[in-house]
């Protein structure tokens, strides 16, 4: 079949969150489908409802994760909720539709129930009402395993499914959700901040993985694999939003495309460790197998105790919800390895800076730490990747941090 | 392999409408399985779902019920949420548990939408799930067509699910809800009507049709022509209910077992109608196509007018919400006949004695006749089946005629 005037479109849960929501976004399909174009539609669950569905499933299990089959039972309903009123606001409309969930349409994962990943989406039904012209809704975020189980594809699992089959069909992707787009840094911390008209999937990636998650990271990596372009748009705006595409598509090559802060981590640092090889592995293995995911990791040069014991330090930064565990693990640790003490910092927040201009321009860095000593803010830790830069700083600074670096570059 | 052991249980909306209740049916099944039996649970949506997913689809299209395939995508949800929440509340018992929707376990349907039949339940994950000592929950209400359609099987279609399951693995059948039994006589009207400890399935279908409707006619009709024997009992208290089976199980020949009221029809009359042939087909027909189902009819012997033209009444009644449309389509057909005048009557009522013993004793129905008149209560209209007599009568007396039917009858 010709895929050419095919186009994927997700909605996100606040997009379709009521009734008349749900009418707004079915006008919305309507003029995509009057300029000629044949949607493919992809929906979230209305608004809450996931995590309603959650906090009943709490009422019931103690931890509802330790019963993954029946919870993506239980979540996969929210999206199916949506396909069927939302269809029904197009048949009102007098368009052909028809709605199909997850494991109706045939997107098949492996059995990682609640966190799935996608195998293939079978195409059958998919290109059968698209040849008969049906405008096709699809309930994101679920599928099921070969043998007919109901998976989820973890949180904002919805976008992943949207990238999925604009990949199968080898067309374009727009996601809809509540923001204009991407920015060059938060609006509520630098007024001045800019929408970004196109940027590269490593950005994006980049930009998510440091705080600004308005799209699931999985999707985006699973775009740029697949090098399916993506917008991401306001749904209640009729504006372009930023494009997002392959490094080879931009024209321009930006040094710094965007700053982000992440106030979502906690810092931690066990000192006087004994400076013996295969201490850090130790630390972090113990962190690994309880699911603690570390970002920033910095080690201390090793210094003499008065007894002559060679020691250091280790820090490293874990999000905050993971604060508790951390501690409770490295102090079974500290006192294992005899060392002296495990310091959680609360008040710290991550900058970053996002471009893949900084593969071929130097000085990057050291103009980020000069705009940073410029306004008195102290570095704590440092972290560089191929088109990023990370600073910690206490979160009291980080207002004024992201506008110095927001201004140094130009975003 | 074998069924002896096993057995299904089927819980209405009341009985799972919430977190505590779906953990008290936990505990019920949980009682069943330490007895040694192997259950099969169905299980209706929580409480009022389904009637809220229906306003809310309500608010999107005009009459959902043009939109079928979508409404029923939209209220299979709702059983889907109670298997899961159910299925977590017994696996926090430490007990082996699946869940199955209604596509999942193979209950294939027919393609009519919203009140599909089923054609058959597959049987492959039932058996293997048994097989592998899993309690089974499985989703009422719903099934798929072959072409994996979801279906459901309208208004009270969970005893149906419930009545398939048990005649394909040949067991009986438990139907918990929140009545201890079928009564003798509506207790709201007759204070001394008593559970019935047993009744034959033709005699259920009476009872049912009469409007002592606990439980869905097409389950009981099922499970006549299966002849699949079930109780229907309380879920929250632990005694016997009523037990339905083949008429030839019956120890005992009950000339009439029970009495019930509906309150729910109107009498319509068309009176003045010319006493043609063919006069009576017209004015029913008119009605059929427009799904209007009339249960008594009457029709007066022909009279003379004063220019001598032949003419007859013709009464007969409907359900109280067909009333107005019955209405319109007669005032159609009256001027079109050239008929007097189209009457409705609100305030009435149906009594009826229900009994398989009214086959073999005769003398019955003139009982039914004198109590009532020496109560002083006018009988408007009569009808009668092999094992039920029914009469409308003034609303206002249904309580007296029951209570005296009852005393009659020794109910």
């Amino acid at each position: 079949m010709k895929n050419r005037k095919v186009i994927v479109l997700k909605f996100g849960g606040s997009s379709v969150a009521n009734v008349e929501k749900i009418r707004f976004v079915a006008g919305k399909i309507l003029s995509f489908k009057r300029k000629g174009f044949k949607p493919v539609v992809v929906v979230s669950a209305p608004g809450d409802m996931t995590d309603e569905l959650v906090a009943e499933a709490e009422r019931i299990a103690k931890n509802p994760l330790s019963h993954k089959r029946e919870l993506d039972m239980l979540l996969s309903i929210g999206e199916q909720k949506t396909i069927s009123l939302l269809a029904m606001a197009l048949l009102e409309m007098k368009q052909k539709v028809i709605s199909f969930t997850g494991h109706q349409l045939g997107i098949i994962t492996d059995r990682n129930f609640t966190n799935a990943r996608i195998r293939r989406v079978s195409t059958r039904k998919l290109f059968e009402a698209l040849k008969r012209n049906y405008i096709v809704i699809v309930a994101g975020f679920q599928g099921k395993t070969e043998d007919g189980e109901i998976t989820t594809l973890g949180r904002g699992g919805s976008d992943l499914t949207a990238v999925a089959l604009a990949s199968t069909l080898k067309v374009g992707c727009k996601i809809f959700t509540d923001v204009p787009g991407i920015f060059t840094a938060n609006p509520r911390l630098y007024k001045k901040a800019k929408k970004i008209d196109i940027m590269s999937f490593e950005e994006m990636l980049e930009m998510a993985g440091a705080g600004a998650g308005v799209m699931q990271a999985r999707a985006v990596e699973l775009a740029k694999n697949q090098d399916v372009s993506f917008e991401v748009a306001s749904t209640f705006a009729n504006r372009a939003g930023t494009f997002v595409c392959g490094e080879d598509e931009l024209l321009e090559e930006i040094v710094v495309r965007g700053v982000t802060e992440d106030l979502d981590q906690v810092k931690v640092s066990i000192v006087g460790v004994p400076d013996r090889p295969g201490i850090a592995a130790k630390v972090f293995e113990s962190l690994t197998g309880e699911d603690i995911c570390v970002d920033m990791i910095i080690q201390s040069s090793a210094r003499r105790t008065k007894k002559s014991r060679a020691i250091n330090d280790i820090s490293f930064t874990v999000k905050r919800q993971d604060a508790e565990k951390t501690k409770k693990i490295l102090e079974t640790l500290r006192r294992r390895l005899n060392a002296k003490e495990v310091i959680i910092k609360e008040n710290i927040a991550k900058v970053s800076i996002v471009g893949s201009g900084m593969r071929t321009h130097s000085g990057v860095a050291s103009r980020m730490f000069s705009a940073l000593a410029r306004k008195g803010i102290n570095i704590e830790m440092i972290s560089t990747s191929e088109i990023k830069i990370s600073c910690v700083i206490e979160k009291k600074n980080v207002k004024k941090a992201v506008e110095a670096l927001a201004k140094e570059f130009n975003l």
